[in-house]
């Protein structure tokens, strides 16, 4: 065992004991105090530092770009990042892959583990570059952008290294052959990598969506070409500098983890894909190029995370304040740009029952929205919790939702005092009748729908067939009636969505946690993979199997 | 724990022992005098009986169908099939999978094992039924067709088992909160099933080959369609009647398992692939079909054994008796109709070291033919080791062959005693060298090609090229002298081919061990996956997590 998986040793192990049982277990701290009271200064002061400079990953290029990456908070970033053709790339990932793959699993894994190490030792600076890129809340951005992230990067390590260490080593086989001398062969396998890896960002949560990909295929034995989306460079760009220095320190090629980045009017993605050398895509974002990916490229493995259309259906409560209060804040947090935010919220027109007593529809309706405009009717606290909007896609979407039904509760701009530029705006909430097509599609960004159903049956008949049809990652349902809660279990398991019930305190559906929750089902058209199973991780390698006749 | 989980408890616990220790192990008896006296004479009967009727294998059915299945051995063959539409079966698919799915693991690892049971009680029906739709001579008809496929399929079904019950029983997650409250779910994972599976089978070793992927589907709580070759029907219709059977006799829908054959003229596998309630498609057979499937089928995972170009590379030996030995029987058993069969043969024109001595190329050669001519000199021995060629275009290729290079032995027409229409030939042995194409492709049949080398090195970069380009399965290498071996091995795991070396004993390079020996690696055009590893297995189900708050 060498120093390095000797420094990482307890670490990988309390991971893999983690994977297995599932329970709680964190591997790196959550809370921004941990680290120490200089910390954030020093993570804002080496952000500041960034912008408007090159960025230089040490990677060979003909000179820096400059790139549509912007902030929702209006901050001018400027950073400009290495040139690299995807040919050069892919060449030197190539290249990469030789010594990489035939290192030893454990080896392998303690490099990943080594970066993780410094990526958690400085989670401010990436806090920043998440918050800036994305419009992530800065507690967000400093939790799912960094800890958590880094949680479900070593929860596909560990994946990754219990897999490839289920072959056992080299063994005797000896088939017994009767009277006569049995057969005798001496075996072994070997891992080897599937080939270049690609990772392809997401703008809204890079890092929590882009980790677990890219160091399963580390892990693996893949080069890793990391390629940003083209608004929300920064925290890849981050990742791929730190994982280039150790990858140097420890005497490994850099170029096994590779930055290359475009710009919406030159993109180069499908080029990159479609190069022969790929062996794995690990995608996450819309569904349409989503779907091509999973259309057009063949030769490789690609796992998907698309949109989907998230529900809440309510049958009843025993108290509907816990309810709301919950609600409130999961459908819009980070102004609902989380693949995992609930966008329709099911009320049957025959009101809710709460304890003994039947609330009438509209009162749960206003309760509902009452809750929701009260959460956010601060600006400060209201700012907290929306961050800002990334795209105008979903911006312009909040007047496209509006024109669908009746308007609840009408968005407005929500002032931020530290950043007078920042775009946020609280949900639009519009009601429409389960036989409207509005809500059966993904409207990322602050919109929700009320849905009025005929009856809890009529609503979850109607989040089955959206999810069924356009993909969910999470359904939210309250019901003290244990058949509704079969009923509902059983059209999840359907549809492949997964389901929370009664959710009043502080834990939301939105949250996913490592080595606890699998995220996404792969069973509906929201993607065809979970981050992290065994099905993540196990095509991810391949196996050579060695048999020799032993000398006579 | 049901009674029938019971009676497999302790085959299914010692499949999942070898899987994880890789030695030498079997579920079921290979030698045919293990089955008593009787047993021949009785399978050999109800084989017989079969001949010219309707085979019901208990499916609603407008009637029976003609088939083209035909027998290498000139057998009358004339059984007719339910005819059942892809619409129909479509749906009884997908009715029977809603309680199928919602099994315990066990349960339905158990209804695998009560079917596996059922065939190795009568393997000699089976035997007959491989012998004479695939022109396997009877006992590797009777191992490969019987006890070695079901050992495939209980293989794959205690992988599927295993990762399904890799997920924890329901449990209670409690994060810690500082000095707050905890926050608590009560959390549990259900497995779902992927859909409706298609097996499509392979003309050569239907059980062999497609077990493996039936009983996965079947344990992950896939509903499965089992499309035959349209000329070798009848051992899948002797699984799916059994298979029908036990879900009857034990209360689950027999549709869980169908049959749906169809013709050359009519062929219907691509509306059955095509149908979205699909999830999973297997398949074994020729690479332009399987290259369609992996370019078209988007929405189900499509798992394929397609071709091969296999290699013998001869550098060095201590005797050149056993080499050749052991080479005649892999290069000429069942008429190199199997995947793993070597093609190629190269000899460094140098020749080939022998002890200390260099025995030339042309005597190298001389020897090889020779021995494969002495082998297969007499008929009767001959028929036991050739079988008969199933196919015309198998048949076809000796000429096209021999058109290509120096004929180094001549294909002749043996006679076998028992059956005189039987298609049987010698393999014609062509000579080209290294820069010819005609080795360069798959000549499944009896062909064989002694390939020129202009060394050692050449001989190893040619095998590569060729895998890498049309793909392999298997690799032959003999070779006294280490360096040799390791630049052999490097260059197999560039290409993602299993190896052999120095094989000169009873154990052939064709063979691959259940429990043992991963067959394909997924890493060449020869496939896209493994039969069986955890990434063969891991994509057939999903899970969906269900967690609640506790209720106050």
């Amino acid at each position: 065992m060498t120093d390095l998986a000797e420094r990482h040793r307890e670490l990988l192990a309390q991971a893999l004991d983690a994977i297995d049982r599932r329970t709680f277990w964190a591997g790196y701290a959550e809370h921004p105090k941990a680290y120490g009271e200089e910390a954030p200064a020093v993570g804002q002061e080496r952000f500041e530092a960034l912008l408007g400079t090159d960025f230089d990953t040490g990677q060979a290029t003909s000179g820096y770009m400059e790139v549509a990456e912007r902030s929702p908070y209006g901050l001018e970033l400027g950073i400009r990042y290495p040139s690299v053709s995807v040919d050069d790339a892919v060449v030197a990932a190539s290249d990469a892959m030789a010594a990489w793959g035939r290192l030893s699993p454990s080896d392998r894994a303690s490099v990943c583990l080594e970066i993780l190490d410094r990526l958690a030792k400085d989670p401010f600076t990436m806090a920043n570059a998440v918050m800036h890129t994305t419009g992530q809340a800065f507690l967000m951005a400093f939790q799912a952008g960094g800890p958590h992230a880094l949680d479900r990067a070593l929860e596909a390590v560990a994946y990754t290294y219990r897999e490839e260490t289920r072959i056992p080593e080299p063994l005797r086989w000896v088939k017994p052959q009767g009277s006569r001398d049995p057969l005798v062969l001496d075996k072994r396998w070997i891992v080897r990598p599937r080939g270049v890896a690609v990772a392809i960002g997401v703008s809204t949560f890079p890092t929590w969506n882009g980790y677990p990909g890219i160091f399963a295929s580390l892990a693996a034995g893949n080069p890793v070409i990391v390629k940003p989306h083209p608004e929300t460079i920064l925290p890849f760009a981050l990742l791929v500098r730190t994982a280039r220095d150790v990858l140097s320190e420890f005497g490994y090629d850099p170029n096994v983890v590779q930055l290359v980045v475009d710009t919406p009017s030159a993109m180069v993605t499908k080029d990159l894909v479609m190069r022969p050398e790929v062996g794995i895509v690990d995608y996450t974002g819309g569904s349409a190029f989503g779907t091509w990916l999973e259309e057009n490229v063949h030769h490789a493995a690609v796992y998907t995370e698309k949109a989907g259309v998230n529900s809440v259906i309510l049958d009843s409560a025993a108290d509907l304040k816990g309810v709301f209060r919950n609600l409130s804040v999961s459908m819009t947090m980070y102004s609902g740009q989380m693949c995992t935010t609930p966008q329709n919220l099911f009320v049957p027109a025959g009101g809710v029952k709460v304890g003994d007593a039947m609330v009438p529809y509209e009162e749960v309706v206003a309760r509902f929205v009452g809750a929701v405009d009260g959460l956010l009717g601060d600006d400060a606290r209201a700012s907290g919790i929306l961050g800002a909007v990334k795209s105008e896609t979903s911006l312009a979407r909040i007047g496209a939702a509006a024109e669908t039904g009746r308007v609840l509760s009408e968005s407005r701009e929500v002032g931020n005092a530290d950043f007078p530029d920042a775009i946020v705006r609280t949900p639009v909430i519009v009601e429409v009748d389960t036989s409207s097509p509005a809500y059966a599609t993904e409207m990322f960004g602050p919109v929700i729908f009320v849905v009025k159903a005929e009856s809890t049956d009529d609503a979850i008949a109607s989040a089955k067939a959206v999810a069924k049809e356009h993909g969910a990652i999470t359904w939210l349902a309250y019901s003290t009636d244990e058949s509704v809660v079969d009923a509902i279990t059983d059209a999840a398991l359907e549809a492949g969505v997964s389901v929370a019930f009664n959710l009043t305190g502080g834990w939301f559906v939105n949250q996913s946690a490592a080595y606890s929750d699998f995220h996404v089902t792969g069973a509906n058209p929201a993607g065809n993979a979970s981050l992290t199973d065994p099905a993540f991780v196990a095509g991810r390698f391949r196996v050579v199997g060695v048999r020799s006749e032993p000398a006579a």
